[in-house]
């Protein structure tokens, strides 16, 4: 069994995206620019926006934070992504998630520039990736693109089970992983609430991607010897082993799940720690036009 | 085994239509317009396309053809996109693919206003499909959920295996069966060209969908009894026992698998029969601006 070491590789991306920063600057470049819209203060949000903010410090990218209370109204916040879209100082930018329920999510989201919209939510982002066309992708499944790409997995023509059919990770990842392309190529099937006998469906899998948000959902009955298992799940639990009285629980029992696996995320230190490198490696490519010409 | 008859659904859907649109008059409002683009002379795009000017005509839309040479530019057929968008007479409009070499596909598609993509094929459409947001949906797609829907046939926690990863059929129709919704809420397992044991994923499933483009590709012994079986598959064939001299062939070996079924689309008479319809409702919701508002 290996760990899929998403805390190395992490690193390891940043010190590329900090190099590639740096001889943006020698050739008299500006360097990449990420800006973030955050409402109200959400206690999960203000830890992302933080750790987003901090990370294109360390990369050396310039951030700019732009904060409204929980009452901002509908129109202030578009006004607000019409101005980012339309600053050329700006390369990319996300409005973190959620917002108020006053507040339409689909409306802001279809505000942004596909060009800026670094966290791929955007129609035309996800339509994109469906026809195999340059996209920004959000940052959960790029980076569990991007850790099978540095473990080369082999994916082509295997069975592959996504657990879990949400916007940001479910529906993208089956995507990706069925495209004519590496990784990719793998014979995927979706399953969901609805999914009658996922424990059978499981056990046919060669690579499994959990990310149902249940915790320590999958147990070491429904895993074939030798499976590749991605966990992105990542739900707080209360535990009295640990200071904090808290601990991250991943959708998979990993103590017994791992010794079956040739590969396996952990949780935490799996797939969580690539978003923020992902929406690093958008931002640098809005920064250079890779996606939109 | 019941027959899904497309001829007798499309015929149905035509006259609703025709209904609808008496209706629009009556309350002194215009008819749909569609408009439809067609570059050169492929024999099989001018039979598509004169196909769906009769089917304008027989529900009682307007419809305008715009005709240019294969010699014609790109530049010249992006100013005639811009032009469509801007016309308000116009409801919505197609550019027939496939367009000649030196023109890009994706280029023209994507100067396509979303509102006025009847045919599904922009990547905002694509992408408020994967959200489950309103959108277009194209023609084969959304003419095989309106034969599950018209047949009542159950489609929540079924086994649904899709042979074939296009972008204007496999991978809309696959991600429409695992939507939240009906039909919908299946499993689905999207096959294609890498599947390793192929015909053991098909006997699994409750439903299939065979859009590979290989006739007769789906023998009796790849299906389960009682599966229901919707054949997109077109090919035509030399045949000495017809008059012309070509015959139509489905994906699916039809007299051996149909008596395993349940349900079966027949080729031709099935699926096919439901696009230009799927067509027409879009031109319709386009009129009424039921997608966007």
């Amino acid at each position: 069994m290996q760990l899929i070491d998403g805390k190395k590789i992490a690193s390891e991306i940043k010190s590329e995206i900090a190099l590639e920063v740096e001889q943006l600057k020698q050739q008299g470049k500006k360097a990449p620019h990420l800006a973030a819209v955050l409402v109200g203060h959400d206690g999960a949000s203000e830890t992302y926006v933080a750790g987003k903010v901090r990370a294109c410090e360390e990369v050396g990218f310039k951030s700019t934070l732009i904060r409204y209370e929980e009452d901002v109204d509908e129109a202030t916040l578009l006004n607000t992504v019409s101005d980012l879209n339309n600053n050329d100082d700006i390369d990319g930018f996300i409005v973190q998630l959620p917002l108020p329920r006053h507040i339409s999510e689909a409306k802001i989201i279809e505000a942004i520039d596909p060009r800026k919209d670094v966290d791929g939510f955007h129609p035309v982002n996800i339509g994109r990736l469906v026809l195999g066309m340059p996209a920004f992708v959000s940052a959960t499944p790029a980076g569990i693109m991007e850790l099978l790409r540095r473990y080369k997995i082999e994916t082509s023509g295997k069975n592959c089970v996504v657990v879990g059919r949400s916007n940001i990770v479910g529906k993208p990842i089956s995507i990706l992983l069925s495209q004519k392309a590496y990784p990719g190529d793998a014979t995927v099937t979706l399953c969901h609430s609805r999914t009658k006998n996922l424990g059978e469906v499981l056990r046919s899998a060669d690579i499994i991607v959990a990310a149902l948000g249940k915790p320590e959902f999958v147990r070491a009955d429904m895993v074939k010897e030798g499976a590749v298992v991605i966990d992105v799940g990542i739900t707080r639990v209360k535990s009295d082993q640990t200071k904090s009285g808290w601990k991250l629980l991943g959708d998979v029992k990993f103590d017994e799940v791992a010794p079956k696996c040739s590969f396996i995320t952990p949780v935490p230190g799996g797939v969580g720690l690539m978003t923020i490198v992902s929406l690093l490696r958008n931002t640098l490519k809005a920064s250079r036009k890779e996606i939109y010409t």
